[in-house]
């Protein structure tokens, strides 16, 4: 024990999916996206005026914000981009649920919520999913310091429909109610026509999954121009610049290219639907994702076994050693190829056990 | 008023240098570097796989951690980095100065301290520096929850030897000791080999000066193994993945060219001892700046004119309306020929006021 080890904060971090990086293997575990950013993106890479970088990054990100404002027709003092969305989400959870009162999220979701508020030493409880994995609104109607929830959720993969989103939304006026939606592009439906009713809600997204641009770090958040303007303040408070001329150019090409994102995101809809019909049929059974992952358990094997042994073959799938989720896998949806390979490989083993 | 106004977190965040870019401009108002980063970032940004971007970065950027390790020839467990220095810096406060009892700083020094203090709810008490601006390292020898200084110093640019560092280090084992040396590579002098001796010390660098990579948003820390533990514990309550894939891989490369790494430094510190000269000239009075900006005052004419009339002419220099620096301007040392440029407008504006 150092002397000072007594004034540390000591955390305990938000363990990632992890990223190994072999030829050959399938790698179903972080839901990235099997296709490569839309084309323009590496073309911007190659054409850039790279000595650019000895200066500093325009604070405000204004290439990128006002793509994504002409992109969701809203103003840009509504939108704010951050490091991937973990960035975003995290100064959220530090500027908006301050007031001593406890957050409230569902108890099966994105395991980082639990993280940060731990960490910003926020009090917080969940609300227990139903047996069919569904939110149940009314958990949320009760006095809180905020809510938050992924829509289509995570590990689950479950769309709620947005009159669930209006009941939390208007039950809350007086907290911030954070949308994620992460998973959103693979056919969920959006929050964000309800901004113009709710000033209390915030819509948080990716460029990890549907833009296949997890490498570049860039999240972003769209809300009432007032609440933006204060995740700012603390956004200021902690590093002027957070995203690097890289992220603002290659991201803003991205949201140039609509007809590529659509053709991507199609695709792995597409991919999805036929790898349920591939899962039902070796015996799995799983709540119906609109996301680019599927969460599945089989009743005859084990998910950690069925876990080990994709390993063993160079696949990779998400598993949890938790209570309620231990039985299931989240399994991230590759291409069509690929998912061949894992329906191949599970089949041989559930035949094997 | 909205309702939910009253639970949030109020911030007044820090605020940065202007970034203008216009054609022909001066902009020495932020301390970046006017040669290009190393020729080996531009070529590896050209010839990179930018479709690796759809992947995940890897969360523990061992390729530019390795190459920082090996560069300062310390264990790659001693090396943390992060998105700019100030990056590394917010996550030190967090992770370090939580002993409740106030932390100590200059009260003339980078102004993000004060910043960050009050954003996580820090307790601090600043030190006043002599009348020559020189840190008085018997005020850092008193009960604390922390010590952290810039050496050299901004915006004086004054260093500091090694011994006061060691009686500061020295005297303050049950807490964390930060030494931010982000202008070391002007003629400073590291405080690195104290590592050995003091476990309770983290010396903060930057990619943004000395390597012309501020776009690119690289800064770094190292420190005793356990302590980087602890900072990493946090930043992975934060954020997973902070350094993108250009972060990582272009930053490795600018590690790699010490010869660029040293002719470059070296220019703007002959750049900057000729301004000297030019600016006593023209009855300018300053710090004997070790880092790569000079901070003048002149008896004739009030900082804030000229400021103003440097302006006009498209040259942008720092300044500051507030107590005890409000008669000085911070010059960024760019090449001789804006320097040049400079000096002749001064001269004039001078002569004329």
């Amino acid at each position: 024990m150092m002397k000072w080890e007594d004034n540390v904060r000591r955390a305990v971090p938000y363990v990632a999916g992890e990223q190994p990086d072999r030829p050959g293997m399938i790698k179903l575990n972080t839901n990235e996206c099997p296709y490569p950013p839309a084309p323009g993106v590496a073309k911007m890479a190659r054409q850039m005026n790279w000595e650019q970088l000895r200066l500093y990054p325009d604070p405000d990100s204004g290439i990128l914000v006002n793509a994504l404002a002409e992109y969701h027709h809203v103003k840009r003092e509504q939108v704010f981009v951050g490091v991937g969305s973990d960035d975003v989400l995290s100064l959220a959870f530090l500027t908006f649920f301050n007031s001593g009162r406890p957050i409230l999220f569902p108890d099966v979701t994105y395991s980082f919520y639990d993280v940060w508020a731990r960490l910003y030493g926020i009090p917080y409880i969940t609300c227990a999913l139903d047996e069919n994995w569904h939110i149940c609104p009314g958990d949320y109607c009760r006095p809180n310091g905020g809510v938050i929830f992924p829509n289509p959720n995570a590990p689950t993969g479950l769309l709620e429909g947005l009159d669930v989103v209006e009941e939390i939304a208007a039950a809350n006026e007086g907290v911030i109610v954070i949308v994620d939606e992460a998973y959103v592009d693979f056919g969920g439906i959006s929050a964000l026509p309800l901004l113009n009713k709710y000033d209390n809600l915030l819509v948080v997204r990716t460029f990890s999954k549907s833009r296949s641009l997890a490498g570049l770090r860039v999240g972003y958040c769209i809300g009432n121009e007032r609440l933006i303007r204060y995740l700012n303040d603390v956004k200021f408070s902690v590093n002027s610049y957070t995203m690097n001329l890289p992220s603002q150019r290659l991201g803003a090409e991205s949201v140039k290219d609509e007809a590529y994102f659509r053709a991507t995101t199609e695709k792995i809809i597409a991919s999805r639907e036929r790898t349920k019909g591939e899962l039902a049929r070796l015996g799995f059974t799983f709540p119906d994702s609109r996301a680019n992952f599927i969460f599945a358990s089989h009743a005859g094997v084990p998910a950690k076994q069925i876990y080990q042994a994709l390993r063993e073959k160079d696949i990779y799938v998400r598993y949890w050693d938790k209570p309620r989720i231990s039985e299931s896998l989240r399994i991230t949806v590759g291409t069509d190829e690929q998912m061949d390979r894992l329906v191949k490989e599970l089949e041989t083993y559930i035949k094997k056990s």
